[in-house]
């Protein structure tokens, strides 16, 4: 068996790092034997080299040309991934006496929480915890005074993702690592972005945040120079040594992006992979979905079998015909297919064509 | 000579990111194509795959071979760059009431000593900064109730490096970053070890730390999840995920290292080559070494021209040799070839040459 499988084609269900597009890799490959004809791989060049420079520039560019960003927002590359947003963001922007409310939607979240706690007052101003987050809270109140309201767009264990958005004028601070770039965005109601690049975005090594200039200087407190935004807003993310290599590849994503419609070509194709998938789970006997209907994520498709004696056939089934990474994470069970921007439709439909043949084996 | 430039063979000198083996570079490019028989690229694959698992237990445990670490010493790969170290490694280990001593050998240093200055007492016990940080400061007094003592043990922009410790029990807390390997260590002496990656050790984007266990445990600071050496002690550098293919990539590079005897073997030919260096920048006639002579580096030759007027003109002959990266950084002036471990013997050759040829046409 792992003989065979070694030869036929892989489909890449990873969650995270996860599925990049054939071109970039292919370019991103290139770039390690000789970047830029400068007769140099791209992993042993100054980063403040003319040919890098222009690299930092475009994944800038691209990201605002993207995001539609106006001049009042900045945009950073970072390292420490969305874990260590959880702590600069509250450290950055909770005021010693102000006020926070937080959305609680899943590990991440709740991460999120614990870490702005060491700054300020947070609230918790809504839980999907009694149902394992298997849903998104819907209709909570929000304090018009809160200094900002954290939400986390797309909850890659329990497979859950805001497709509304609160009503209220406080600015989002929003994680959104697992769905950055896959659909627009009403951009004027988010004061912080940040999403650890590994899902959506690039490899792992780098953490996009994209910042409101208005949410800054509201804080006293003493802040370390290397967590301070205004220390890499100031130097364009290159106060120290950036992460070279997995800029690049993020900066590549973006072409790649661009040349594909952008995130609204995304959104239609996310919708119609999702679909596919979705469509397959409703119908096939043995499976269910694991997250709420309407909450269900376009990025982390989550389903358990009726029958879980039948899981690991199943699990033997989706590595024999090439799909990797499919198991559900352990707090949920079952099965997780991540079908980000970069997934073939073609990918998603070997999985399907799978579950169909398995039923038709073991229903 | 745009053209002739690209179709010549380049020699790297450039500070960092820096050069790295050709075999490294060679095998780095393939894992972009396939890593290890997966059918995918590594840079879209889980970090807890088995694949990758097995490359970070491979960097730890050659850490560990090369630097001969005792079961004393846990090593970390992080991000953020020893920038991020200034102020984690004060975080982390310089109690409330505790004092430490800084020697102040460059900017790096002065960086560090800002950092440290947060989180309780610093005394600054020695500098060179009287003479623009051209020499190593030797001979000053160490109070020996320092909770540790913060040295840089190679200085990139004005070419130092220690070539003896200071004599004391305290223990050492080192900035390697741009020596690290490049020499066997008398371990015992260090509480703590930190390098970014990007000059002798593979790409930007990580950061190895080695902390000797009876460091930790003695402040009583709130330190972010994140910022913890624990948290990252006890999930063996995956609490987040980590940054995977800088990491790959220092694993290559400490293979081969391996392969090529060791710190000690290393030690053999940096002398060699950093010998073959200096001796052409003492003998030319219109260079001098820009370092005191008895702290020179054998990584970072500063030099610069008897006559400045000459400057421009002898960096286009570099330049047209492939030699890149030798501009001296600005606060020095003049010219500065790093030649790290894996900088051939054959590349310091040929700037060599360049120097000869420049004298008998200029000289």
């Amino acid at each position: 068996m792992e003989l065979v499988s070694k030869t036929i084609k892989k489909h890449n269900f990873f969650a995270g790092p996860a599925i990049l597009p054939a071109s970039v890799l292919e370019a991103a490959k290139e770039a390690v034997k000789d970047f830029s004809g400068m007769g140099l791989s791209i992993l042993e060049i100054s980063h403040r080299s003319k040919e890098f420079v222009a690299v930092m520039d475009e994944a800038f560019n691209s990201t605002r040309e993207l995001l539609n960003l106006s001049d009042d927002y900045e945009v950073l590359f970072l390292t420490g991934g969305a874990s260590s947003q959880f702590f600069m963001s509250a450290m950055n922007l909770l005021p010693q006496d102000g006020k926070v409310g937080y959305v609680n939607t899943g590990t991440w979240s709740t991460k999120a929480i614990k870490e702005a706690k060491q700054f300020g007052t947070v609230e918790e101003i809504a839980s999907s915890k009694d149902k394992n987050f298997s849903y998104i809270p819907k209709g909570y109140n929000i304090d018009e005074k809160l200094a900002y309201l954290h939400l986390t767009s797309n909850n890659t264990i329990s497979g859950t993702q805001m497709h509304e958005w609160p009503d209220t004028k406080v600015p989002f601070v929003c994680d959104m690592s697992s769905d950055i770039f896959s659909r627009p965005l009403d951009i004027d109601r988010y004061g912080m972005i940040y999403a650890g690049a590994q899902k959506n975005l690039g490899p792992a090594g780098t953490t996009l945040v994209i910042i409101r200039k208005d949410m800054l200087g509201k804080v006293k407190r003493q802040i370390p120079t290397m967590l301070d935004y205004n220390t890499h807003i100031s130097k364009a993310s290159s106060f120290n040594t950036p992460p070279v290599y997995p800029i690049y590849v993020c900066m590549l994503t973006m072409r790649w992006l661009k040349a594909n419609g952008g995130v609204a070509g995304m959104e239609v194709k996310n919708k119609e992979k999702a679909a596919i998938l979705y469509n397959e789970i409703d119908r096939n006997s043995l499976f269910k979905g694991a997250a709420a209907t309407e909450d269900r994520s376009l990025m982390n498709v989550t389903f358990v079998m009726n029958n879980t004696d039948l899981e690991d056939s199943f699990m033997t089934a989706c590595t024999e015909a090439g799909c990797l990474g499919v198991k559900g994470h352990r707090s949920v069970g079952g099965f997780r297919a991540s079908i980000y921007n970069a997934m073939p439709k073609e990918s998603v439909q070997v999985l399907v064509d799978v579950m169909k043949d398995f039923e038709s084996k073991k229903g």
